[in-house]
């Protein structure tokens, strides 16, 4: 054993696991990169053990891959070789719901749905949700400031945040766990640790604020003949019914297709739209909510913004028109491999992208089906691209001309998903050089023997 | 003339000012403190200006003090003796309202209220507003991380800011005018400048977020008897309407008493309450919003939770509530020297709080007049302590007073004002040794040589 390993063992015992007692899971986030064993995994129980472990892994240079709940898409928690791996998944429980403060503290490591559970109990709603709700932790969505369906109205999880203990690189923890909305009494450093990925410090403790439950939650399908059109229909809605908008997904036309042809849904409406909206709002209370929110549609419609519309009128109807956004999660089982980007457009240049797809998919990449679909609202648009016996070229290629368009219209390579180690070769399509150099020097700083996360994000 | 100012006279010429050429508003701000001459002035024009002159300030070590437009309460942008001030008064100018992208980009000099007034040309409303709105600058207000009466609903400066350009230290210009809500690619390098007092770097440009326009805003006054029955309004009041309200401020007994007995108003209920509260929330539309408004309220008072309410049925009654609110900025005329401070506290810890200050104040300054008011649901309150020829002992031992306590329960010493030279020497009854100690690596690293607003917030 080495020099450090056997240190992490004196100091943590049992919290220590080696070789064959490491769990498979642990070799591996959501990347779809190859498994990898870390050289051991640590499973602290304490914010103490969290702190012991980084003091002996900073003495001996020895680098430190932190794990949540692994359903990172970036590659982010992925163990390189040699590396010691630190999972949360032992930190885990509700420390305290405090309903005056409206706030929530728990240990990093509690799955997102059990913070959501405990809100919902205690008469709130946690703003922070995703897909990967039951399996990644409320620290991992701080780390990788996460984003999900109702960013719109609750904002990524920066917004959420009110205070954070995290555990610097040589062990030292650092602890605001701040309750109140305002607090200006020096810098906010808790900011640096949000969206950091691990790179920065080790999070351990979350205090989030709550918000109040959504009333009566309205749930339409509309179609649209262009972007600008549905642009009109969001702020027109947020104009008549300011913050009440909690949905605003769009899926384009060949995502459409690929849902009804491919994946065998019935068409959401009798002609085919160039754009399909599924939009949620908060429309108060239920039989006075339903009947504005059909009427604001009927509007729309009168204008000839929407060219078609279906109005949900029950829980299966809902779970029917989300069924098409979800389809994503099932191309697996219909569709060849796939390169799926998590990219911000300026809404201003929404369009100009996906013309460009339409024109430059086809020609270069005859054979893909590929997607446009996404938060919209915030800019985020999702782009899958499957292509039959993908070769490594074929997969730089695609990558090249979405980032080097993303980058050409002023986009982000990562709306939410962070960069990780996937997209750490492309972070210069959206940043600058002086803006990388800042960044280097924060790291430099916070971890300067580059112990933490190694290889991510920058 | 010394080294620095030559060349600082040689690089951007009549943008420089010295000696009696220095107006004296550029002597002071807003804190009070006694007004100080500059060595010289700087009033660049663009961003490339402030990079030329922090490239010679840092060249020569001296130090700059940045001013936006002087309403700062914390003594920030006041000058000390030997150091050169950087005035942002003539980089105004809006660049751009995106209203696909619903964002405005100005120069980091531009009033507020002229930002306010172009959003809302645009259709849109400005999120920030505060009392200054009129002289205090965009720049000043990311800086400051300013909050006001509407945090609440759209939360502090930084929340409004999607994207900035700022200077380091040494002249190096930063750039990320994002427009996105969604940007996760690398860290998000412009939360360290969002609050930090000009002490990290020169904010030069922004990127604000817009908001929708609120429908119908309803105004009342209630009475409430206890703070745990104005929580109580506070928290119904968002579960039967999220996200509706705008305004929740809390006056205390004692703050009514010097508005109607000191400054003259006509009381506001026939009887005393302990707790009067300002409400304000967007209803929608006119006719069934005030129904609405009014037919809660109503619940409320038959519930027993406010004992009086007064809503507003006009323009001028909308005014003659919130004169009640703004009676500090009329104390001067009224009231002998004061302290004023702008702290948090905990909700679940306000009403010890202020019987702390009930049973405190009258025992050790019985000839005070002192009052409690605030934007409560933020955990924001100002306490004003008014004491005839205040010597500075007693300033001090007021200070004690309310700092030891805002520690004791885990508050913080500056809400929204920030921490500026004045409250500098208490940082550290808000904050703990490791948060210090990382608030001034951050410092050392941004800015090696100390010169951007040095003894300000650390
Ligand atoms: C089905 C599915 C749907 C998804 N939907 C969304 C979505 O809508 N929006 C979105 O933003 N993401 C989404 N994701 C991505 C992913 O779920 C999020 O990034 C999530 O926040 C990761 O949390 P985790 O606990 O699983 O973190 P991990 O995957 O374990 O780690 C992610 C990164 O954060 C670091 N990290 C984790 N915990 C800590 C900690 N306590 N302290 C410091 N660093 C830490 C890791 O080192 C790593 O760099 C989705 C993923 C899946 C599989
Ligand atoms: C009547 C009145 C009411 C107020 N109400 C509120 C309120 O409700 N909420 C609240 O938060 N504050 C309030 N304030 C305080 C003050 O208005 C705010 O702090 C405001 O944001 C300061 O803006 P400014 O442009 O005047 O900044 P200044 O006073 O010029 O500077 C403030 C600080 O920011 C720095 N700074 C200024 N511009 C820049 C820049 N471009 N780049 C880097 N650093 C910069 C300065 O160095 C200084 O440290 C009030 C003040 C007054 C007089």
């Amino acid at each position: 054993m080495s020099n450090v390993l056997e240190a992490l063992v004196a100091a943590l015992g049992p919290q220590v696991r080696l070789g064959a007692d490491i769990p498979g899971r642990n070799h591996t986030d959501a990347s779809g990169l190859q498994p990898v064993a870390p050289q051991a995994l640590i499973l602290p129980q304490s914010t103490e053990d969290v702190a012991t472990a980084l003091r002996i892994c900073h003495e001996h240079g020895q680098s430190v891959v932190t794990q949540g709940g692994l359903t990172g898409l970036a590659g982010g928690a992925h163990p390189q070789s040699g590396e010691v791996a630190l999972s949360l998944e032992r930190m885990t429980g509700i420390e305290e719901i405090d309903p005056a403060s409206a706030t929530l503290t728990a240990l990093a490591g509690t799955p997102l749905a059990i913070v959501q559970q405990a809100a919902e109990d205690a008469g709130f709603l946690c703003g922070i949700d995703l897909g990967a709700r039951g399996s990644c932790t409320i620290g991992g969505n701080i780390a990788t400031n996460a984003g999900g369906n109702q960013v719109l109205r609750y904002g990524m999880a920066r917004r959420n945040t009110l205070g954070l203990e995290a555990v610097l690189a040589d062990g030292t923890v650092v602890r605001s766990l701040n309750k109140m909305l305002k607090n200006n009494a020096g810098y906010d450093w808790t900011q640096l640790f949000i969206g950091s990925e691990g790179t920065l410090g080790v999070i351990t403790r979350v205090v989030i604020g709550l918000h109040p439950k959504p009333q009566g939650v309205q749930t339409a399908l509309c179609a649209v003949s262009s972007f600008d059109d549905a642009l009109a229909v969001l702020r027109r809605f947020q104009q008549s019914y300011p913050g009440r908008l909690l949905v605003f997904e769009a899926m384009w036309r060949e995502f459409m297709t690929v849902a009804t042809q491919i994946c065998g849904l019935s068409p959401a409406f009798e002609e085919d739209h160039d754009l399909t909206l599924l939009i949620e709002a908060d429309m108060g209370e239920e039989s006075t909510g339903s009947e504005a929110f059909s009427t604001l549609l009927s509007d729309f419609y009168e204008q000839g913004l929407i060219k078609d519309a279906v109005v949900a009128q029950s829980r299966a109807d809902r779970n029917r028109f989300w069924a098409y956004r979800e389809t994503p999660y099932e191309y697996g089982r219909f569709l060849p491999e796939e390169i799926r980007f998590d990219v911000s457009v300026p809404l201003d240049r929404m369009t100009e992208a996906v013309e460009y797809l339409r024109q430059e998919m086809p020609r270069q990449y005859p054979d893909s089906v590929w997607v446009v679909f996404g938060h919209v609202a915030d800019s985020n648009i999702h782009i899958n691209v499957a292509i039959k016996d993908m070769t490594s070229d074929t997969k730089k290629g695609v990558q090249n001309l979405v980032y080097g368009m993303v980058s050409r219209l002023g986009g982000s390579i990562s709306a939410e998903h962070g960069i990780g180690r996937i997209k750490r070769p492309y972070l210069n399509r959206s940043r600058t050089e002086p803006e990388l150099a800042l960044m280097a020097k924060m790291k430099q700083t916070l971890d300067p023997k580059g112990i933490l996360n190694p290889g991510r994000v920058l």
